[in-house]
């Protein structure tokens, strides 16, 4: 039997969070995550080996949180227009409700070994639900066949971004994105600016 | 007369700026950066109250310097769309060039007192010629009267970027935007991902 049963994974992780979310990757010790769970450094080393790889399952688990509301979002919308919306506005929904955080995180991502192939891999799994629905809207022949799904969504991804930061500059009040702003994007991305 | 003619402003900057991008806002010392210039510390602080100001000054030059290039590059081209195309490539020419010394001043500048503010200040800076050209574009009836000139030349810039990041994920060899990438682009957002 394994000396460390009754410490769940998902207990570590839900404390190693609010850890390096509160304090960062670097300050936040594993001596620390181990005092706030109650248990030795030892059960904590009994299931992650290092740090590093605690830190890395805190951000996969935090992608497909993220993959996962945005694909509940888009689900039983026949529209693809629609069914994109949605799933920008669960994203949207994520980053302005825990914008602290996951910037912390995801700024904190590069203390991980091959950060640059991390970021890409977390980039690609919480775009995923998108160009699902994107390759839905080329199936319908709703959308241009080129380019293809991945870049498109990555620019409609960018723009809102984009947008974002202009009325956080601008000092828009609240949330720098209302439900309108991201259906105004889109719907103008659809038709284009063009006259 | 002033004690320390000879040292000149714009030496005091560039050396700032090698040593800013080499070793890092924090790591840079006035001392250092003295002693590269070859002048004694009163020298530095006769022109800058305090390293802060040197740096916010060296943030400030640099976006004067990217803001003079796409201004220069949409300088006589008559048609709208080709003009914010060129604009594009000139900005997306400087950050390929000096993507690393670039972001690391950028990323510095949350050192900066009232950083947000510096931030958006510098960002409406280097997005200005875009929205000139795009303002010109709708005095010429060639695109939508809504949203704002700037809302629209941040979401273009957020789409480059997005699209940049996606095709250094998915491992694109050499600059992560070709000029052609960036003509799709607006081509693309000038006449919508609809079918």
């Amino acid at each position: 039997m394994s000396p460390h049963p009754r410490v769940g994974r998902d207990h570590i992780l839900d404390t190693a969070e609010s850890l390096f979310t509160e304090h960062g990757y670097k300050s936040a010790s594993i001596r620390e995550i181990a005092r706030e769970c109650g248990v030795t450094n030892a059960a904590i080393y009994y299931h992650f080996p290092n740090k590093e790889s605690l830190f890395a399952e805190v951000m996969q688990r935090h992608a497909e949180c993220l993959q996962d509301k945005m694909t509940r979002a888009g689900e039983n919308i026949e529209s693809p227009r629609e069914r994109i919306i949605a799933i920008l506005q669960a994203y949207i929904d994520v980053i302005a409700g825990q914008h602290a955080p996951l910037f912390m995180l995801r700024r904190n991502a590069k203390h991980l070994k091959g950060h640059g192939k991390h970021r890409g891999e977390f980039m690609q799994a919480i775009s995923q639900p998108l160009v699902n629905a994107l390759v839905f809207a080329k199936e319908m022949d709703e959308i241009k066949s080129t380019p293809s799904a991945e870049e498109i969504a990555a620019m409609m991804l960018g723009m809102l971004h984009g947008l974002a930061q202009q009325h956080r500059a601008a000092g828009v009040d609240g949330r720098a994105l209302s439900d309108e702003d991201i259906q105004m994007a889109v719907n103008l991305f659809w038709e284009g600016i063009g006259a």
